[in-house]
């Protein structure tokens, strides 16, 4: 008889059934080497946001709920059990230097692209500061991007009055020249959780805007496509940068600023996986989820989804 | 350099845009005269809840909502931030004589409407027994009334078995003679939320009623414009009373009453800014949210969003 | 003057509305004798279950929430007030041997449809694990059975890696030739919730199998119509198994495996109480609710929806 | 084999250890003729409260609480075992009429105490305010009673600004001349927990006021002893009111008005078992339990505590 | 008759008993001129703590707490009712610069000290880093300081590894030259909550360390007594600075940093309100209490007390 | 610069002071063959539990919470940095065969002891059930054991009503021959948590008891003293094993049997660390923490330290 036979390594004895893999058997730690045709990180970063935020816990969470869902789509009879995410792990934030923790983002994105341009990169935030130094380090490997926001809000806020906040990323990368508003694509923008002064912010730099009604009003996909096609005209790559408090707050109940009105997961799930589609799509983030108030882990669960959406469109059509 | 320059009152220290304002702003704090053409009161009553309610909190929450939003709809282009909501405060309830109470809601009631007659009001209950005693002091303005209630119940409870309770406000206007059976329409009465009983009561005294079959089936827009022409023929105000449970509970969570088989918000929130649009709806009532169960105030988000949306139809009709 | 008039038992003194009856107002415990046309029955168990699960408490607290509705449909007039349901109580499980508790079950669920083979079974589980035996004991009154399940998951797992567990109820039955894998349905698979292996497992034995996509393209009726046509050719009864996780879990948020691209909950009762109209549905099962975890017991809430959907198709078809 | 073998009525079918018994077993429902010699009643009120109270579920959750523990003193070696409580249930309370509720409760308490004149007798609340006529309806028995109250408060409130609530049961007694203020004892009085006109009030009426400062510097029997002296030379019975709020908000923390500076449990249930002791020691309530706020039922286990310790005392000398 | 006696300002329905005085009258809003004897201000930064923390709500969350309690000490008789708190509100931090907060609040401090010099300041944090500053600017009033801490930790880590977080403010004080290492007593340091290093670092400072230990075996008064007599020989004013988490966790819940073999509250409570007695003790602050993490607001209750104490020190001993 | 040089494996980017190290550090994964002089194990096995238990989770629980304290003993001044644990992992637990999970216990313990006969053994359980697997295995290594047990409950229950659950392993080891009962000593029993019967067995079979009574009225010092004097005369090592439920719920508030009239976490942690100190105390067991209820793991918290203790104790004695 084997000798400690049922011995496991602390927090491995769990049930295992040989059949199953899980999403989270994708995850590869980076060997400081490898890269691989995907990759993934983590930006514990929320100290960054106007209102209190537990967004820093949400990249552990996230892998956590990877290991909750299998690779396989039944749906499309697409199986990434054999894809391998490279987890390249976290950026290390400093405690009390906000905007050096940004730095840090924007010179490790910068380094990632530099070093793997062909990987497919998702960050895991973090609240969405962190998308101004994510497009920054990875707008070094393109000569122009185009973005496609899903979010509630524009982001267009003045820098004056805070600094570089969560509520700025958009206005930050338009006024430092990483970003033309022409090519950032909006989608989800709701009544009541914008002022007037930045959607006409965004009109005037060119933004394309699909608020709420546009989404209710119409398939969600064809919006997707009619972006795609407005950006691929002019960029080289597309950033997609999924705030989950685009959702209704009766799905993605873990964001800091939930509300009725939103949009369904079933519809955000569906675009991400048309974005996948896409060659010219090459990074996405997803933010502004604060486990320490979900319920459940919920928003996290569909954060898991997205990533798990995103990866079967790119399958799909071939490019992993 | 000012002295004390980053001073703010208790309470008052937090991030400001000065781009931005909330919709909380358009509170003002009543005077003592001057009502304006908009007001709002709270009335936090639910002792006289048949199960356990705490929403006696309701008022005060939903209030601190508002600060959660802007003003700015972007789906209509419309700005409600020079709108002003007079803030005539709450009404002291008795500790230990319900009745009383509601007498005090009664005679408020009728004082303000008398006081100002132009007024829009908007009622913060409490459970629904307060409307009850607030369509009676709101009748005090006008020769006959029409309501208008969203509620996945009749509330046509008899009086005998536990007296005024949120089971019998409406039951108490019709015996009462403050409100004819023939103008009260009900929206998104439910199965297994009513007694045959009282059903039978209802279609007796000529209440209209649309069960969340008719709201699943059809448009509500459809409903409410149906419901609208059928009264206006007959009355010189609505009242419209919400009662936030009409919900399923994943939009709603915070009702004391809560199942499944409920309206979606987006079809209420649709409904109310519809509602605002006529000239003759003059008052609403917004009841039985219960913070104390509720999870992140999901209900007085959405509560606060009704009144958004009331106001947003007003402001698009010109009425305000 | 009546002494004691305001005494009443223990946990009895609320509120009590002459007119209204409530849904567990049918329930009848049993005389150890007579059996009634309808019975239900509690299975506590969930100590099979692969992951941490509560749902030992779910036959209590589904119970108990039917206290919180009435018997009266108004979207159909019906009114099932004097249907009785007679309840068997529950099944006492072993503390320490899970297969003698899942032997009990069996041994339970024969000897009723032995004695009342015209019974109308409602099982409360417990976890997936319990259908196993319950299925197996419900097949000694019939020659040949099929089964609907809703889930999210096929449960068709090996049974090497861990025995009965809650994964493998339907694997087993095929495997112990209780059922054929041609007579079973399964409504409701979902993307990232199942190995591609178990599928292809499903596919191999014939059994039907409608996906998410499905469930959001097709009408759920008219699936269900086609379902049972499908097996009322081939067997003598249909045993419902509804895996509460097939909701989505902005519906559902009290089971163990929750995730966003479920069904919506008013899909799963149209299809139940469609169900309850065909006289071949002979039982239903209700499994996968931990109360531990749930909000506001929303997921036992909308069970107890479930059983009264089933009983209002059973009472609109005449059967009852 | 016997069959349905492991069939128990729903709800029972839990471990049973064939030599351990529950307190909950010393429990029998009340046939409506025999008192016994020891009895229970629920008084389900909190719309007296002051603040929002969910004491309204205090006598349910105490009484499943008991059937967390068992009937022996390990310390004492005294088995309650053979001991039986009736339990007469709970007095039905009116929904929206406070002071008729709490005329039920002085009905029933004096019905009680005229029919079982020789019955010890255990009131469970509710708010503070069911003392008033709970103590009203047992005076009815004797000539001169005594209280001892543990309590952070005096509850000796003025009657006009409120009515009866849980702020003024003492008062009440006082003023309606059911109690001499020289009748009363309190225990565990706290700093700004009271005013200074309530306190100079308590010693205006000869009230006894042991403060919080006394008991950290006293032993907690010497206290009962001096009381129990005191009152015995007066009074021909003594009722003891335990407000649960006079335990440390460490040790109780469902009561609503919690707060540090209190009592540890263990002096409690020292106090009360040595109250047992004594023949004149007549009857017990104990109120103030919100199981809604509680954590783990904490409060009501400790009230169940104090129950047994209170019977515990009494066998010990030999009255029960 | 009145026209609307019932209505109040928003939030303020509540119940009034006309004897009763709020612990929370006693704060009056500054009005910009007058600082009066006693102050209060609030410092909502936690962004610097080492960990996620909410404390940044504490200030408004222990105000609020005020108004659960009397102004009435009946161990002492003493009635702060007469004594008035000038509030001086919060101050505003930066959203995304960390260390200009910390200077906001030396300047503010600074300011406060100068202008109203003989003002007693009550300081609500806030993470601990807030001593740093707001000892700093607190210095500018005296030549020499002493500080007396209550802790579990040392807080004296290096300032390299994370600049000034919660970790570092005595070291920062010392390094600064505001604090000599030998004008600095630490009481309550607990076992497994600092690393040997920063002790060592404390001893070679001259900083007296009373451990756990020795809050065990010796009278706490007897610590302050000796401790006050150490500091009244060298300095000219005394701070005190409350870090909750000196409190066991089941008596101070809602710290960040909780653990047991802590301190009762009762020693805590005992200690300040001696130290309030000596008239060179001028400031206090309270500091790392996370409401979001806490349970019913239990620390801050405590926090409440802590300044009542204080207070009745000061009264008691004439110095208010 | 170093590229990447803010990347740290994923959940590894937290704040570290070059000067702290944790507790936690202390921990070596097994390498599968030095085993050293302490070591760690999991048991993950709480099916076996007679109430619904969550302690399954508890060693992963444990093992994090140490690493919220440092090594460092400021009372002794004792740091453990250098120690190493090592840590053997989790045991496998069986999903649905509980009596092999025991088995699996049994065996992977005795090959420990065998492989490994000077480690010092920290088993983590798990419910109390797998004492007697533990110990079973522990004693193939020594002639004679003795136990010293904290609980609230004699563990003593029949072995027929449900078979090896948490209520039966002292039973199961003096019944098996594996203990003598006069070889165990109970301490902390409390009334109303056992009864009679089991408390005659337990006296019957020779073993100690000290009742709570017993705890509050010694020094508890004095206990452990008298209790190893009275073992080492008679043994060869002693296991001690820590049920949590032996604290007040006030201090374990995560303990599946919680209630009043428990000890203070200061005693037990007193107790523990002189336990350390003997030579003969070879192996300790923790068990009886469910972190699915606790608040803020803080029985989890409270089981790190009882660890230190006991090792600051080895250290203090010299014997690691
Ligand atoms: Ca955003
Ligand atoms: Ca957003
Ligand atoms: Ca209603
Ligand atoms: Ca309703
Ligand atoms: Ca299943
Ligand atoms: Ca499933
Ligand atoms: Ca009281
Ligand atoms: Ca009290
Ligand atoms: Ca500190
Ligand atoms: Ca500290
Ligand atoms: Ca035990
Ligand atoms: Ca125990």
């Amino acid at each position: 008889m084997q000798p400690f036979r049922f011995l496991k390594e602390a927090g491995r004895a769990v049930f295992q059934d040989r059949y199953v893999k899980r999403a989270s058997d994708m995850l590869r730690e980076w060997d400081g080497k490898d890269g691989g045709s995907i990759g993934i990180i983590g930006v514990p970063l929320s100290k960054s946001s106007i209102s209190h935020s537990g967004a820093v816990f949400a990249p552990g969470v996230i892998r956590k709920m990877l290991s909750s869902y299998s690779t396989y789509s039944i749906e499309e009879d697409i199986d990434l059990l054999d894809s391998v995410i490279t987890d390249y792990g976290d950026i290390v934030m400093h405690p009390t230097d906000i905007v050096e923790s940004q730095k840090r983002i924007a010179e490790t994105m910068e380094q990632l692209v530099v070093v793997h341009p062909d990987a497919l990169l998702i960050v895991l935030g973090g609240d969405h500061s962190i998308s101004f130094p994510a497009v920054s380090g990875f707008k070094k490997r393109w000569k122009k991007i185009g973005v496609i926001q899903f979010d509630a809000h524009h982001d267009l806020r003045n820098l004056e009055d805070g600094g570089p906040t969560n509520g700025t990323p958009f206005r930050n990368l338009i006024e430092s020249d990483v970003l033309k508003g022409s090519h950032l694509i909006q989608i989800g923008i709701r009544d009541f959780m914008n002022s007037k002064t930045y959607t006409e912010y965004g009109k005037e730099h060119g933004i394309s805007i699909y608020t709420m009604k546009d989404v209710r009003n119409r398939d969600i996909k064809e919006i997707i496509k009619e972006s795609v096609q407005q950006l691929e005209k002019e960029v080289d790559a597309i950033y997609v940068s999924v705030d989950m408090d685009v959702l209704d707050q009766a799905y993605a109940p873990g964001c800091p600023a939930i509300g009725p009105g939103g949009m369904e997961s079933a519809s955000l799930l569906d675009a991400v996986a048309l974005l996948g589609e896409y060659d010219i799509v090459k990074a996405m983030d997803i933010v502004e989820i604060d486990p320490t108030i979900d319920f459940r882990d919920m928003t996290s669960r569909t954060a898991a989804w997205v990533i798990m959406q995103f990866l079967k469109g790119k399958k799909k059509a071939g490019w992993i």
